[in-house]
């Protein structure tokens, strides 16, 4: 086997991982797996690229509350420990990162090292809940193997150089200074988003597009020319449209009103906000939406309305960031998976020339609009891991 | 002089009134006024309908804080004093009040009576800005006038009876089940204006209409048949568009930083977001857009593009709502005075076919766009104190 790149996207219980052979210069995906239940009941799966299990285990979480990245060092151990004997003889060249915060730094991938590390360190602050994971599977790779390049690939990159209009927020001077700004996240789906469409539709790639990332975690951006203009997430993973679990846009009245009338603080606030919200919240049934449109509790048919509403008010949104609309594009989980959710967003969307072709939505396009409407309407699967370990090659080959 | 109507609308520190008489049938303005300054320096200015320096008088603010709506009280014994000696022999024959909040209960105006108040105290939770300085004015009259017919209108009103999605926001369900909704204000402004653009464009005003209320306060709502379908000001009067001194739109993510790095609490954050924001806050120079016109430091300039940035976005997101748009209709103070930003949101908005007219533009419509363009685009003064008048007319009579 060749040389191989290995990236991890560690959240707070889970690291995923994909394995890419460097195959004519090009990162090629040979394994793609995950430990899941990190601190709780850890568990390793890996598959081969048709989806076939290749290894699965099970093993103790250790002492609860050992914390200090623990848990992401023995998920990294026994990730390393399968490859080692998967990789058949292939050398790991490097280790890509899906970060997710480079702040003003850093908006391309950048070699880690210790001043990178300590700059990344100091935006935690930013991203209290997601960043800290990301740093512990670096240093988890680091204690290991020292000399390993690591690449940190950050999600607030592709969304930097927007116009400052669109990075404000309506606060004090004071608090941009410090960084209370609107950053935007999942830009490593943006941008693997914004090449796929380059090759499938050139001449559409350089219009006005929108793109609804619709996953656990939902955003939408508005891009001209490949190039991000206007994001739904802001300075934080809560903003925009409501995800899975997350409120998305809130009134910060209700933030007041809930401190003041229930002494809400800052944790509970968080917890309810991140973990109780959105459809888990509207529908008191399930975060996801196959459960919802499963259920026939009316508050689930609410959770959905209250989603395809949300996507469409902010479809309109950012066609005032791009000056129109050329092309719409559903990516993630619920955008590439969810047939129902995208044609109810188009029939909303008519009042922008938006038409469906609904054989080819059943099927998943990749075009879904009838030939030659305008704006078109696309299914593009994302692929962040592909885009890290891109980013990866390029980094290590110092281009 | 014939039967007569007073109007009040008590903000935190002024009490604005309108005498109206009614001539056949119709209130029909004769005085407006205000006593600004209350609890530091109060000050009573009465004018004619043509602007005209009736009285004004200055008196000591009593005791600091005596609170309890002393302030207000006595700002009415002043404004009831004076209006008792120009009333010219005319019997007042209600009060009506503009009242921030009718939750649930109250759509229509309404007779005040024992109960009426003690449900409009319950409401003060959600306004805790605001309804208190309203009820502080009813108390005030109804202590010196006990038999007078006060009657509430609520700034609410208007957007009720809009789809539930609509009203929602991605929350627990529990929490929509106690009110935390998205309520909307500048009701009466609005019903105002459908009122008005009806008058001038009756086929429009059956339409997709969006209006832009842009005052020290200021929110956008889409109407079709000249009923409110969606509004930018939510659950409190800080959502939406940035305004003077208050946020507008804002990250959750935002609040949960600021209470976690700088330890702020509701109090301070209610400060912040409600006083020191929007232009204030982004200019470092003036909440007033004629000083940002003015001045020089680029900061004021950013403001400027912050506003009508957010404008133009909540524009495309309103029309969503409506599914499409016949008519812009730009109103209050900003709106209707400031003809550099109508100018600016209609050219940001050429996307949506909207042009202008720019000589009508300079002298303030009533329509601003070219003689048969679709969207057509508006100038329309507002007047809350009239639709006060009226509905307090119309509850007063029994109909």
């Amino acid at each position: 086997m060749n040389e191989l790149i290995l990236t991890l996207n560690a959240g707070s219980s889970s690291i995923k991982f994909a394995l890419y052979e460097i195959v004519d210069d090009a990162p090629t995906v040979r394994v793609k797996g995950q430990v899941e239940g990190i601190g709780t009941a850890p568990h390793f799966v890996a598959k081969d690229t048709q989806g076939r299990l290749l290894a699965e285990s099970y093993w103790e979480p250790g002492p609860a509350g050992a914390g200090g990245g623990q848990g992401h060092a023995r998920a990294f151990k026994r990730i390393w420990g399968w490859l080692a004997d998967a990789a058949g003889g292939g050398s790991i060249l490097a280790v890509g990162h899906r970060v997710g915060h480079g702040g003003e730094t850093y908006a391309e991938p950048v070699l880690v090292d210790a001043q990178v590390l300590e700059v990344l360190t100091g935006l935690i602050p930013l991203v209290p809940l997601h960043q800290p994971n990301n740093l512990a599977a670096i240093r988890a790779v680091a204690a290991d193997h020292p000399d390993l390049p690591q690449v940190a690939c950050f999600d607030t990159g592709f969304h930097r150089g927007r116009a400052k209009v669109t990075e404000q927020l309506g606060l004090p001077r004071a608090l941009l200074a410090r960084g209370v700004k609107r950053y935007g996240f999942h830009g490593l789906s943006y941008e693997y988003i914004a090449g796929r469409l380059h090759e499938l539709a050139p001449e559409v790639a350089q219009g006005r597009v929108v793109v609804a990332h619709l996953g656990s975690g939902a955003s939408m951006t508005a891009m001209v020319g490949g190039r991000s203009v206007d994001t739904t997430m802001s300075f934080s993973a809560l903003d925009g449209l409501p995800m899975g679990t997350r409120c998305g846009v809130l009134d910060a009245g209700v933030i007041l009103y809930l401190m003041r009338e229930d002494g809400l603080g800052v944790a509970e606030l968080e917890d309810l906000l991140y973990k109780r919200s959105g459809l888990l919240g509207l529908s008191g049934v399930s975060n996801d939406l196959r459960d919802l449109h499963a259920s026939e509790d009316p508050a689930a048919a609410e959770a959905i309305d209250y989603f395809c509403y949300r996507i469409g008010q902010t479809l309109g949104a950012l066609c005032a960031a791009g000056g129109g609309l050329d092309a719409l594009v559903f990516t993630a989980g619920v955008g590439e998976n969810d047939a129902e959710i995208r044609a109810r967003v188009c029939r909303d969307a008519a009042w922008l020339g938006i038409r469906l072709d609904d054989a080819a939505n059943q099927r998943r396009g990749p075009r879904i609009s009838p030939v030659g409407a305008t704006p078109s309407v696309w299914v593009i699967p994302t692929d962040e891991e592909a885009m890290i370990a891109r980013h990866t090659l390029r980094v290590v080959r110092g281009r």
